[in-house]
């Protein structure tokens, strides 16, 4: 299966934070820190947890550019 | 100034390409690639070209996580 | 493989539009019509023409309601 | 009035939860499950309850295609 | 109707600029300009040209703040 | 520093919620009310709180248009 989103970052889950209804997903990213705020559903859904090797998916519409 | 978008990835813009609305801005960000859709107007006013330093951003919410 | 985001719709292709960057794909589900809006480069990359057999993806975080 | 956002999904309210900020709202679309997440303040400005019939709005960059 | 994004801007088109895919309507509100990317077909669904009275419309999940 | 996003309001702060993962930052601009979902980690390092002037930032591809 292919995705048609163009960011696919390879990363390693460094904590899981849940609240009621979103969680949070702190990643590293070849030395960057990355963080995904998703819903608790899917936390539990991918059974996230520490040391997890993921995959973070941006669509190329949701990236900004600083200069 | 800071920005409440948590992902920054500092890259190197490799191409950019111009639609009649929107461009493409492809980046490497330590040998992997970054695509963001954003407006001409905005590479424009950037003035982005190749080998420019710039940092991708990306909103926390608008992050997926495969597994 | 699973993906955090929430909205997975089965949905077969009837129609792409490429411009310069970005393209229009729309899809059949069950009848109501679907519209994306992807880069060139993915519908390239999944190689995406009428009568194909996708899933359309939205996060929920991107998702409103209106009543 | 219209709107520019291209996916209108009728559907039906199946489940409401409520977060400090954010809440979540499940809904059933031709027998598939839709979840959207929305601030609390939307859920009770429309007074969403199981069973109300609704439309899911996603704007058309914010779908992506998996094959 | 009520819809559950939160941001409602009452705006005035100053400018339509359509691509094959896509489309950039300008507008003013109250003095300061306003940008978005949509779709060629919504630009034609709505008929939208420059003087014409709109709400812009924001989901709080896609808005940043900077300080 | 420029930032490729289109939409650049200049607001005040009215409120700041938050909850275990997500807070809600209300803003006027302008006479108009802005609400801004972000993470608490993003609260806390902007150090946000009512008085703040801070500027929303909303990409054109997050705007939709009503009519």
């Amino acid at each position: 299966m292919k995705i048609s989103g163009r960011n696919k970052l390879e990363a390693t889950v460094k904590e899981v934070v849940k609240g009621a209804v979103m969680a949070k997903v702190v990643m590293d990213y070849k030395g960057s820190e990355l963080v995904a705020a998703i819903t608790v559903d899917s936390v539990e859904d991918l059974n996230l947890a520490p040391g997890d090797k993921v995959t973070a998916l941006v669509k190329a519409t949701e990236m900004m550019v600083l200069k």
